[in-house]
């Protein structure tokens, strides 16, 4: 089936979906995105992907060009003729075709790009959520306003190219010493007194909806957590890890740069915790 | 005159040269990119321009489908259909559209996009070079692969929107209280002693093509120059002060934080350099 996508108010077929090359999205990486996933044909967590997106477009002053309520209207429009049962959408926003190339943010009335798609993937029964990942320790090298949700996207993509070719499935990136996150995820560890991890709100990481929830889910059911930065070794000693994200919830981690975390398989508190997102997950989609 | 454009393999209008949504250069950032001057409808330095681009490629792991001399003709023709007499050749060497999204390099045999298009400017007489340019210091929130001439540019764009929301023209961004280099242009500084100070190359700036020239022609008319970091304090400081680049060759700074350079107007060894580089310039594109 040929998957219908939006672009600036129109429904095309996915090959006829195409942008200026003048647009300030490929010539600038000028542009946010977000990624809600999709469960039972709607939307997980829109809300804070939402209110996010207008953060973003706040500080980098994007005009998003549509209502949030017209813009979730796009979005389950967009579920609806694809029929999307489980998987995600992801919406771009770009500051739109300025007919030249110029630094200078253009004057009012360069009309925005908007852009949403589809994509249909396992969330619930992935793989990965069974078998957990092998991860590796890089350095960030990525700009440090790593809270704004930016298409410049070309260091998480040199370090999961690095972190294949170290035989991983993805990178734990490290700046100071310090773990800052995964290389499009949130990164957590379980201490030895089974206290969960992670690191605070900064500029230094993406703000994670996920993230964001999982501690409120924990606090409900009475999982002890801190928000504070921890090292690669500390990493190394604990006793268990995990990432999460919108679209994989919580993947365990099982090993980091080759040495395995706890006895190497997923561990209880992170299925535990990952059982209880997906409940609320599922009652939030019935 | 409607400009045109290549964009793999065809020549057309600008309003027609479109890209995927899916492409690569769109979605990541996962795109490199070359400027060369054009005078007298000629390239200039444009050997050192490929050679980079080339550079770029490797650190990148991108397949150039193009060769170096193919490509100097692709800028001909177009200088050429565009009847360019004075501007530059802008080009932009994506990853390619993989037909959906996903950080993982695509395997071979996806087609990285290749886009090329003109722009007439003055470059020679361009104001700017006779009455210099202000500058404002503000922190290098870029990622640490400098180097490398990707077009994740949003930095860069932020930097410049800061200066002109000082009421600057650019900026001087600022690492560890010593200055990298300008938004998208090398830094430099003359001092006291009548010294050429600029950066050293590293990851952390642009090895600029007119930043190597400039220092090779120093070298030639015996004016002492030396390849080091310089701080705000330094440049505040400074007898002279100036920015080089492939399109500006080389403009005065003649304000910095608000604080005249000098006696706040373009400086002699500046002048006579820009001078030199012009000279050079004109006798290479005759």
């Amino acid at each position: 089936m040929t998957r219908i996508v939006y672009i600036n108010g129109d429904l095309v077929p996915e090959h006829e979906a195409k942008v200026s090359i003048f647009d300030r999205g490929f010539l600038f990486a000028d542009a946010v995105y977000e990624v809600s996933a999709v469960l039972n044909g709607k939307l997980l967590e829109n809300a804070g992907h939402i209110a996010r997106l207008v953060r973003s477009c706040r500080e980098l002053k994007l005009t998003l060009p549509v209502t949030p309520a017209q813009l979730e209207a796009i979005q389950q429009e967009l579920i609806a003729v694809n029929q999307l049962k489980e998987g995600a959408v992801y919406l771009q926003l770009s500051r739109g075709n300025t007919g030249d190339r110029e630094f200078e943010f253009p004057a009012a009335g360069v009309t925005p790009t908007l852009v949403l798609f589809t994509q249909a993937r396992p969330v619930i029964d992935h793989p990965k959520a069974l078998t957990g990942i092998k991860v590796v320790t890089l350095e960030d090298i990525r700009w440090r306003r790593r809270d704004i949700k930016v298409v410049g996207l070309l260091a998480p993509c040199l370090a999961k190219e690095y972190a294949h070719a170290q035989g991983a499935d993805d990178a734990f990136l490290v700046e100071h010493g310090l773990i800052t996150e995964g290389s499009a995820c949130n990164a957590w560890i379980v201490t030895a007194q089974g206290t969960l991890v992670t690191r605070p709100l900064s500029n230094d990481i993406l703000h994670g909806i996920t993230r964001q929830s999982l501690l409120e889910l924990a606090k409900r059911h009475d999982i002890p957590f801190e928000e504070r930065a921890f090292s690669v070794e500390e990493a190394y000693d604990a006793r268990e890890a995990f990432i999460s994200s919108a679209t994989t919830f919580i993947w365990p981690v099982v090993q980091i740069d080759g040495r395995a975390v706890g006895d190497g398989t997923p561990g209880p508190i992170t299925r535990a915790l990952r059982g209880i997102y997906v409940q609320m997950a599922l009652r939030a989609t019935a």
